[in-house]
């Protein structure tokens, strides 16, 4: 198996058959086939076996997959057998609802540092955190050797921020600002937009 | 042009360009080219230029594409040269970013009723919004005639609250809850979860 090979339609299904089988654990599940979890997250059966064929032999004939071993797989394929440490940039209401947000914690990621360039909120407290002067931001997230930030910012600064960010050493991001980021190689970006999402549907109407 | 065939992974992204195309037309821009818009999006000039034409000839051989002309023929595509009205339900911390989220009127989008089951909430406002019961919300989406929903509701209802959006008649559901929704053919449904994009972005790490 080589990682670099995979490609990342394949990676961005993980997340959705890792969270289903994880529902499923808690239902007090044991086994699942590719039929049945397909019915949970909506893709085919030939799919899924076809993308976590991918990494090894995770399934056998006739008794499909354990899910316990299929999730402790797919966290390790994933990287999140492990806590993450995230950043999060900008405290207004995204920031807010991200900074009280339960479920990070049981998926591999905790917020660690929260900043605004508002003087009026530096030094408030969100769910613990204090919120800090994003002028300290880049020093901040270099020596505590911070990967992964969740930008919350408006889009007229987003830019400049995750400029910012990249020169901090960070390599994940995930972008609430309504508009593309540009980034240099090495560096993932994830867009959450969701008017995008409702224009997409619309469509259909 | 026959919009059935039109696949929808170019469907999804069409909102991206267009909103690459008002940012452009708020700089004062007046023409581009799909290379340009290629570079202010992630995407190639050719898998531009092959989208866009899939709804007829917009661009001109050598001077590219007017960009009022194309963010109008998008808007019409996607159905939003008109503003369309949304049902919040749930008014948690993320309902409540969403209730105050200032970026939906100008793309398309009204929040025009908010709903809750929790009684402490009912009858409080959220930006001029009174939150409502959500005993009385398939009554309401129903003779509001309302097609549009925003799920930001606990992963343990959002199904049961999904089964009663459709007996209301919404057809499109912007979901917030980190589960997979079961919906029946005509229904569509666009996921929103910040940690399967964050694990999405590890696997790189």
């Amino acid at each position: 198996m080589n990682a670099d090979k995979i490609p990342d339609i394949i990676i961005g299904r993980l997340p959705i058959y890792l969270r289903a089988l994880q529902r499923m654990a808690e239902k007090g599940m044991k086994t699942t086939s590719s039929q049945e979890l397909g019915d949970h997250v909506g893709i085919s059966a030939a799919q899924i076996r076809k993308d976590i064929s991918q990494f090894g032999e995770f399934g056998k004939q006739g008794t499909g997959y354990s899910i316990p071993f299929l999730i402790d797989k797919l966290r390790a394929i994933l990287k999140i057998d492990r806590i993450w440490d995230v950043a999060l940039i900008g405290a207004g209401d995204v920031g807010h609802a991200l900074a009280r947000y339960q479920g990070f914690a049981d998926r591999g990621f905790q917020i660690v540092m929260i900043f605004d360039n508002d003087h009026n909120k530096v030094g408030e407290k969100i769910n613990g955190f204090v919120i800090e002067d994003s002028a300290r931001m880049v020093e901040k997230i270099r020596s505590a050797g911070v990967k992964i930030a969740m930008l919350a910012v408006p889009a007229s600064v987003a830019q400049d921020v995750t400029d910012q960010l990249i020169r901090a050493g960070v390599k994940s991001i995930l972008n609430y600002a309504p508009l593309h980021l540009v980034v240099p190689e090495g560096v993932h970006v994830q867009h959450i937009d969701p008017v995008t999402h409702l224009q997409r549907m619309t469509y259909y109407l």
